[in-house]
């Protein structure tokens, strides 16, 4: 994987990925289109907002529309209609959280889906498989996902089945032109993360997540742990952490090292109304915005701040107008871009620290 | 009001109306904007399917956002970012089918709202203040709209209540750059609908509209009423049938010299799965769609269809992805646009008559 670091600033760095599918300038931050869509957006729409790689879920697009007919499509690429980089997850999160897990051995997994009740059998052979014929740019590793808090019995016992599943998802993996991520397991325990880390080395990948953080412990074991593992990592691999976070977490995580990460929060929150500015969080539900006829935040250049007032978004809000999802979609979406974009210049010009005290600041 | 026709097949035609805010080409279909935003679109998606105006509820932003803030935010065009031609109903409709009805009287109508059960008073002074607050280019004077079937003396009563109305709309209209529709009533029955034409013409508007058609008669009565009302109404000016309908409706309307036409059908049949195409109605529901990764309409040059197949439109529709919306909406009145653009031509070129007769096949 070609993968190359352009500037540094203390442990945090920012580079290019060349992918199958385009190019990727990191730390980025990766959209979460879970179903082959970013809800309410179309690709011309994450194309508009400049995004690189969008992020899907193998789990819910293995249920629907299911394998058969992305298959057909000539992979999920197509079938979407998004010619950039995407990056998919196993399916395993999803198995362990959202469907009915009903038996888990060493060769995997056989689930329920939260859908119909029908029963699944994933494995690690097939989340590579599943995710190889979907065309995705990055795949990840099929692994076990343990919940917080866990013991260091447990913990040790789930994170070595992580690497034997990582050990069969790198046998299985066939396609050279796309990449394959392992995963890093071992709950809140430092010697488990070094442990897994270094089980996946030995293995080797293209890349490297960070799995089972921002699952309910403190934000202050969060950060230990990253630092364990970004200290550990291969300094020359991208560094991902799945699932978080706020933009305090992803400046947080890239202080540290970090170059990925994705969240449901920014495209989430704006469907509840909470929105993200270069000035904190408003919630447009709030009255105070009712006859506020200025954008929601006034530096944002997205298409929704350049044309529709604080009173008008809060006015569709209120109303239930569909409308609504998209123009705020695309507004924190633009946010979390271009916090991304201001890291990026950050670290070229050696100005990261002031940025990081600055989020500190305004998100602590 | 500068209305001007440019051409004519039998009784068809097509002309220009200058409007304060641009030029609409007839006959033109109005998308319909109730709460100040045409559903999951927004105004740059309608400049886009080059929709000339566009029709608000009155009865719905009275209630939502409420005049103060409409009038704060400088005219409804300006609350909701659209440039183009905006026509307003007087918000009877809505009185006498949404709401609880609490009193009606000589003066106008005191009614419940249907979302908190406040009480309010319409008279037809009032609908043509909040109308001219909005900037509406065309609105429409308040009428009592009676339900189907009703006696003659019935129908005659609520039409020349209706009548009174009118003129005390007129004497109450005070922006000259706005233009002002007179409505003509008197149920199914001819006599009525010659009386109320009379009584609007004396009065003087700048055009007239049709109302009380499609409340559940026979296609056929709703076509003889049309018939009766564009034989009498006064050839220079424009004609407005309020409220319908379907592509057989309209072309069937402007056959009989009709020029307006607005309808929720195109928007929300969108929403529910239901399409149309050049080919006729397709569900996208359906499940010979799965593995069908052609466009909706081959023949179609909208967004959805240049860019999505059948199978990944309808796969966001089962996942009951937001995305779905839009993206069908786009589909539905960009047929309808077009349809309107075919028409127009079809009368340039004294063709009407061969596409009036191809759509009879295809809709009937």
């Amino acid at each position: 994987m070609d993968f190359s670091i352009h500037a540094e600033d203390g442990r945090a760095r920012t580079g290019k990925m060349s992918l199958l599918n385009g190019t990727v300038t990191t730390p980025v931050f990766m959209p979460v289109g879970t179903l082959g869509s970013v809800k309410s957006l179309t690709p011309h729409d994450l194309e508009a907002l400049d995004a690189e790689i969008i992020l899907g879920n193998t789990y819910h697009l293995f249920l629907r529309p299911g394998m058969e007919v992305i298959d057909l499509a000539g992979g999920l690429h197509k079938f979407i209609s998004w010619k950039k980089p995407i990056l998919t997850d196993s399916g395993g999160f999803q198995v362990f959280s959202l469907a009915k897990l009903v038996k888990l051995t060493d060769a995997g997994v056989i689930f329920q889906s939260h859908i119909d009740g029908k029963k699944f059998q994933l494995t690690p052979e097939l989340a590579v498989d599943i995710q190889e014929r979907f065309g995705s740019d990055i795949h990840m590793v099929l692994d076990e996902c343990t919940g917080y808090p866990v013991t260091h019995a447990v913990a040790a016992k789930s994170m070595r089945l992580s690497m034997t599943w990582a050990a069969r998802c790198r046998r299985a993996k066939k396609n050279p032109s796309l990449q394959q991520f392992g995963i890093v397991q071992g709950g809140m325990f430092e010697d488990l993360r070094r442990e897994s880390i270094g089980a996946l080395t030995d293995i080797g990948f293209d890349g490297y997540a960070i799995g089972g953080l921002s699952v309910g412990e403190p934000k202050e074991d969060m950060l230990a742990m990253i630092d364990v593992c970004t200290e550990k990592l291969p300094a020359k691999k991208p560094r991902y952490l799945m699932g978080v976070g706020t933009p305090l977490d992803i400046i947080e995580g890239v202080n540290l090292g970090l170059d990925m990460f994705d969240c449901v929060m920014p495209t989430r929150n704006a469907r509840n109304g909470a929105l993200f500015t270069s000035t904190g969080k408003i919630n447009i539900k709030n009255a105070l915005h009712q006859r506020d006829f200025t954008p929601l935040d006034a530096s944002c250049l997205c298409y929704t701040c350049q044309n529709y007032s604080k009173a008008y978004l809060r006015h569709l809000y209120i109303a239930k107008e569909l409308t609504y999802y998209r123009l705020l979609t695309i507004h924190n979406l633009a946010f979390y871009l271009n916090f991304m974009r201001e890291i990026r210049a950050a670290i070229s010009e050696k100005t990261f620290g002031s940025l990081l005290m600055k989020s500190r600041e305004l998100w602590g």
